[in-house]
């Protein structure tokens, strides 16, 4: 059963654009994202190119969309999306321990910006995850790492720690601390993994820590990592000018979906998604396919 | 010799954009429209979906942008294009008897909304034509008929008098005038073009009056006239994600570019369209190729 008609994922000028979009075509959506919006945007000195607010700072613009929020009634819900799957008719976007299902979802993700760890790829799934909620089970009586740039994440280590003896919490962020005897806070600086089959060690400024395993917890993920298999253009999610995905009920905007990186293309990106999501869905209620009422 | 880096026709939502990034891009550019902005944005009540101006009527939206355009000096030349030629290197825009030369080019022309006369496609190019100023030569000791829109039309019509005996003006408009003999205002009402492999004749809801000509002067005129050869997708101009069309130098943008018609999904493809000729320029000008400088 469908919670919702569209999950917009991130909440730049990209996702707030379609949520707007989404919900002037009646539709019911969740915007996943953060309460001060875009981390990038809030730190944009002057924007020149937004039309109608010219030489706006990022601050202001971002003061804008949140009334604009405000009184279109749209909130933001602050979860991350770890991993979509494809149910068939349906995605389940899994935020922690929440899952929410709908028939379409809106990568509105932007770019990542900080750099991989030399290993982190190729160690991908043989010891390195994203995702502790979705792994943690795979780790009992064992030892883990957790490399976490936000205090989001801290329940995520007290999740891991139910499954594993151990959890090392190496926090990229400043104040984290816990209550639970199996995880230990180190404070060192996170260089490398190591290992050629599966994860030997996280190498970091002081030593080889021994470890099973490896989860980076970064305020957004990959998305072919978030969708497998969802096809790629270099480091963005490929589209056509309609915004779809290679996954039909996938669609993608703003600066995951490519260059250039600019507020206003995010934003005018958003609305061709929010408006291919509402047409797909609506074929798919002609169709009379996909149970997608709201009923339950 | 360009007279300008990129020209840029139409100043609805997507104009505008694209000539904002174009001059934050340190470009120079010529942007031809009307000075009310866009006829479609003046007359719309309620606009919900532009991120940052929440139920904003089309009036205030259009001063916002006019604001812009102030404080970013750009100009509005209140020209219509008649006709893009491919010199190789640089286009010709053509407006009324003036030509401006760039190697770029952005298309914002917006969609013609005035339905086609029943002939009109048929004979276009056989006694039908879209541009007085381009094919008044054709009409010496002849007669011609001009369907006007607008009275920014009436200088057209007086060019064509210098090579037609007659010309009948059918003003789709109140209040236009003429001081030249040759010119005679009908008050009736177009309704079709006819003859097979030429023009026989105009038929009004008076009379069918023969006439060797047929010129019709819309506001916009339709991209694959204006431009012959550029490749079509229906109605509209097909584009890539990158705005750009099936000719190297061209690029389109707004509503002539696709649907949706929105304007923020305008702004956006705008603001990449710009991006793109800007790419484009300095491409050209790394390979050390066409003239496009602005010394002459």
């Amino acid at each position: 059963m469908a919670d919702t008609d569209i999950i917009i994922i991130g909440s730049g000028p990209a996702g707030l654009s379609a949520a707007i979009t989404a919900k002037v075509r009646k539709k019911n959506i969740l915007l996943l994202g953060q309460k001060d919006l875009s981390t990038k945007l809030v730190k944009a000195h002057t924007i020149n190119n937004f039309p109608g607010f010219p030489g706006i700072s990022g601050k202001d613009l971002e003061h804008a969309f949140e009334e604009h929020l405000k009184q279109m009634e749209i909130e933001i819900i602050e979860k991350r999306a770890a991993k979509i799957y494809d149910l068939g008719g349906n995605f389940a976007v899994q935020c922690g321990q929440d899952m929410y299902q709908a028939p379409t979802v809106i990568l509105a993700t932007g770019m990542i910006t900080q750099k991989t760890f030399p290993g982190e790829e190729d160690l991908l799934g043989k010891g390195v995850s994203y995702c502790a909620t979705c792994d943690a089970a795979l780790y009992p009586g064992k030892t883990a790492a957790v490399i976490a740039y936000s205090s989001n994440e801290e329940h995520e280590a007290e999740f891991l720690a139910e499954y594993a003896d151990k959890v090392y919490y190496i926090p990229m962020y400043e104040g984290a601390s816990f209550d639970n005897e199996k995880i230990e806070i180190l404070n060192e600086k996170p260089l490398e993994m190591t290992g050629t089959d599966t994860l030997e060690a996280l190498k970091t400024d002081q030593r080889d820590l021994k470890t099973d395993g490896v989860f980076i917890l970064r305020e957004s993920i990959a998305p072919d990592y978030l969708l497998p298999g969802l096809e790629m253009d270099g480091p963005h999610v490929k589209v056509d000018i309609h915004m779809h995905t290679s996954v039909p009920g996938i669609f993608a905007c703003g600066d995951i979906a490519g260059l250039p990186y600019q507020y206003i293309k995010a934003a005018g990106e958003g609305n061709i998604a929010a408006l291919s999501a509402v047409n797909y869905i609506d074929a798919q209620k002609r169709a009379g396919g996909h149970d997608n009422d709201h009923t339950g």
